[in-house]
C-alpha cells in the first residue's frame, strides 16, 4: 500500500504541507507535489520539487490516488482531470461533499462508504470531522434528538495567508471574526457543518444548529456542544463510550493548544445539560490541519489503497 | 450629583483605571483613588495620587459612594469599613452578589433594586450584564423557557497582569483557556453567570447553562446564545425589541473589537433555532471593562447619588 503513486495537489498550502508531512510519517514513498504556477518549481523542505497542477499532468495516468487541498473552485476544475487519468481523487474542498453518490468519509464513523466511490471521495469540513467522531458513539447508544454547536476556529482554517496575518498582528488588534460567506441568515461554514454532519452520520433529519466563530489561535479548532438524546445517557456513560471511541481521547479541559500536532480529538467537560431531560454538554478540540483535514484524507487514502491492492 | 464624594478602591487595576476614566468623562469632580500598599503613592495619568486602601481611611466618614474593583477576598474585608463610615459601597467582586437582600443591579434591567440597598450594592459578572440587557426585553415579550450560552471572554476579564501576559505572548502560543476555579463539574464563572442572571431577571427557576472560555483577545467579551420562549417570538420581533432596548445596539456581526471602547451591548445574528419550536439563536459582544464592569457600576452610582441628593 505504501508504494501507491500519490499526488498532493495544493502541496504548499496550510493543509497541503501538513499532508506531505503526514504521508512521510506514515511511510508513503511515492509522493508527488503539485501547486499553482506561482509555486511550481519551488523545492519543499524534504527536497520534493513542486510541479504545476496542469490538467494534462493530472490526467496522464501516472497517479493512483490524488489528494486535493485547493479551493472549491480549483477542485471543481481539476478533480475531473485526475479521475479521467484513472486516479481516485480525495478532495478537501466543499465542491463535491454534498453531491449524492459521492462518499463523504470519516473513517472512524462511516468507513464502508469509502469503498462505494466512483472516482471521487470527499473529505469533510474541519469542524464536522471531530464533531462526528464524538457524536457517533453517543448516537449509537442513545439516539441523537438535536445538536447545537458554538465553534472556536483557528486562523489556519482560513489558510497560510491568514496564519501569516495573525503572526504579524499586534495583540491589541486581535478580534473574533466571522470570515465566511453569509447568505443573510447563516455563514456557509454553519450550513456546511450542519449538512455534512447529517450526511456523515446518515441522519438526514437531525436538527442541528451551529454558530461559527474564528478566534485568534494559530492551529486547532474547538467546539462547545449541546446534545439531546432519545434515551437517558448519563455523563458517566458518555465518558465511558467516548473513552473507547476511535481517535477520541478524554481530556479534562480540551484546548486547541493541547490538540495541535496530535492525531486525536480531545473531548471533555462532559456534563448534564440541566435545562432539559436528556441533555448533555461537552467541549472538544482537534487539530484542524491534521484530523480536521490532512490526516482524515490520508486515512481515507489508506482505506482506498488497501482496496486497490486487494483488487490488483 | 456630580459633586458626590466618590472613592475608587482598586484604582490601578484593569477595571479600576477604566472606572477613573469614565468618572472623569461623566463629570465627577470629587474622586479619590485607593489601591494596595504596593501602588499607594503612585500618581495616575490624571494627576490623582493613589492612597492606600486602609480600613481607617475608608471608615473616616469622608466618602459618599465607594466603588470597589478589588478581588472577592479583599472586598469581603474592606467593604464593611466603608459602609461603617457611612459610604454606600458598590462592589464589583463576587463577595456579595448572591447574598439575599443585597441588590445585584443592571440599571437597564432592574433599576428599582438600586434603591433597596442597605449600604452595599453588587455589580454583576461581566458576562451577566450584557446577557441580561439582551434577555430582559425578550423575556418581557415572550417568556424565557431556557437559555444556553457559550462565551468568548477576553483576557482583560482576568486583570491587568493577564493583559500584559497576552501582550508578550507569541501568536503561535495563543490558546483557549479556562482559567477559573473548577468544582468538578463547572467553572465558578459558569455558575456565576447562571445564578446572577437568574437573580437580576428575578427568574429563580430559569434553566440556564453556560460554557465559559477565555480567548486571546485583549478587551471585549462575546456570547453565543440560544434561547427558547413560552410564546412564539420571530427573529423580526426580537430584532425590533432589541433595536429599542436601552444600551443595546443592533450590529450584523458583533465582535469584541467593535464593542471595545463603547457603552453599548452589540447584538446580532438573531435567527431561528430550527431545532425547537420557539427557539432563537443570537450573538452578542460588549466591552467587559466598561458596560461589563466600570460603566455599570457608575450607572448604579448615579442612581444612588440621585437618590441621596433627593433625600438631602
Amino acid at each position: 500500500m505504501r508504494d501507491a503513486r500519490v499526488a498532493v495537489i495544493g502541496a504548499t498550502g496550510a493543509v497541503g504541507s501538513v499532508t506531505m508531512r503526514i504521508l512521510r510519517e506514515r511511510g508513503f514513498e511515492n509522493v508527488r507535489a503539485f501547486a499553482s504556477a506561482r509555486s511550481a518549481g519551488s523545492v519543499l523542505a524534504d527536497g520534493t520539487v513542486v510541479e504545476e497542477a496542469m490538467p494534462e499532468a493530472l490526467a496522464a495516468g501516472e497517479i493512483d490516488i490524488a489528494l486535493f487541498s485547493v479551493g472549491t473552485e480549483a477542485s471543481g476544475k481539476l478533480v475531473p482531470h485526475a479521475v479521467r487519468g484513472g486516479a481516485v481523487a480525495i478532495d478537501k474542498s466543499a465542491a463535491f461533499r454534498l453531491e449524492p453518490g459521492i462518499p463523504l468519509v470519516v473513517p472512524e464513523v462511516n468507513p464502508g462508504r469509502a469503498l462505494e466511490h466512483d472516482g471521487i471521495l470527499a473529505n469533510p469540513n474541519c469542524c464536522a470531522i471531530p464533531l462526528t467522531c464524538t457524536l457517533k458513539p453517543l448516537h449509537d447508544a442513545a439516539g441523537l434528538v438535536r445538536v447545537r454547536v458554538a465553534t472556536y476556529q483557528s486562523v489556519s482554517g482560513a489558510g497560510a495567508q491568514a496564519m501569516e496575518r495573525l503572526r504579524n498582528e499586534p495583540q491589541e488588534q486581535h478580534d473574533l471574526r466571522m470570515d465566511w460567506s453569509f447568505d443573510g441568515v447563516e455563514f456557509e461554514e454553519e450550513s456546511k457543518l450542519r449538512d455534512e454532519t447529517k450526511k456523515i452520520l446518515e441522519l438526514p433529519d437531525l436538527p442541528l444548529q451551529a454558530t461559527c466563530v474564528r478566534v485568534p489561535v494559530m492551529v486547532g479548532h474547538a467546539e462547545a456542544v449541546w446534545i439531546e438524546t432519545e434515551d437517558e445517557l448519563t455523563p458517566e456513560q458518555a465518558h465511558e463510550l467516548l473513552g473507547s471511541a476511535p481517535s477520541v481521547r478524554l481530556e479534562d479541559f480540551p484546548s486547541p493548544g493541547k490538540a495541535a500536532g496530535g492525531d486525536e480529538v480531545l473531548v471533555g467537560r462532559i456534563r448534564r445539560d440541566p435545562t432539559v431531560e436528556h441533555g448533555l454538554a461537552l467541549f472538544l478540540a482537534g487539530d484542524n490541519l491534521r484530523k480536521g483535514a490532512a490526516l482524515n484524507a490520508i486515512q481515507i487514502l489508506e482505506l482506498v489503497a488497501e482496496r486497490q491492492r486487494a483488487a490488483a
